[in-house]
């Protein structure tokens, strides 16, 4: 039996293209969650270690604390959004993988993150889109 | 029996800050999903129309075909992903709830992407966060 070449059998219907993580972290010491300088220095960081490409990003400050960011990646998107009021962070991680699979750095990223934050109460789910 | 104020109930464990929608779009005439021209100036008309902020954005199209864009709003964010070659678009709407209620407001815009994709096949998944 000849075995095809993977590109043979990826049909439109069934294609694929990527892991997305949400995640949901709780409980978080309120300082980290306040400007987004730690964390931005940190998942670029984390782009680098793990060979993704940024393609730009926005990061915002609000007024009485807390940030939102994005960072737009070749790979599809980081976005991270805090309250620090409620020690809450949600974050997304959402890889394609059109040249490899990335879904083991997605996992990463999320592990890291946690870290990070120096977090114990997290929810994750995954997400085959 | 009193009624409480709805501030008074949320506490740190049980604060949602808002609804995230992930969709899959399937199926779709690659023309739109080619260049972000259309989609972008689409999706800054459902903010101005919804009346949210928008605090950046990131736009890109591929050299071969297909886009990339993000755009950071006070409410969280909207992405979205292409892939002209398999007809599919995966969009992310996420706003949170901070000074009223945007779930209807949400699932608008899915909705009305929906339809300017001109797209019958998709999947939709709600996550309250």
């Amino acid at each position: 039996m000849q075995t095809l070449p993977l590109s043979d059998n990826i049909s439109v219907e069934s294609y694929t293209p990527g892991l997305h993580i949400l995640a949901e972290l709780k409980n978080i010491n309120p300082d980290p969650l306040i400007d987004f300088s730690g964390i931005k220095k940190f998942l670029y960081h984390q782009i680098e270690l793990n060979s993704l490409t940024a393609l730009g990003e926005v990061f915002h400050n609000f007024e009485n604390g807390g940030y939102t960011g994005v960072i737009c990646l070749t790979e599809s998107h980081l976005a991270i959004h805090t309250w620090p009021e409620f020690g809450l962070v949600t974050l997304d991680v959402y890889l394609s993988n059109y040249r490899k699979s990335n879904d083991e750095i997605a996992r990463s990223i999320i592990k890291h993150t946690i870290e990070f934050f120096n977090c114990s109460q997290y929810n994750l789910k995954e997400f085959k889109r």
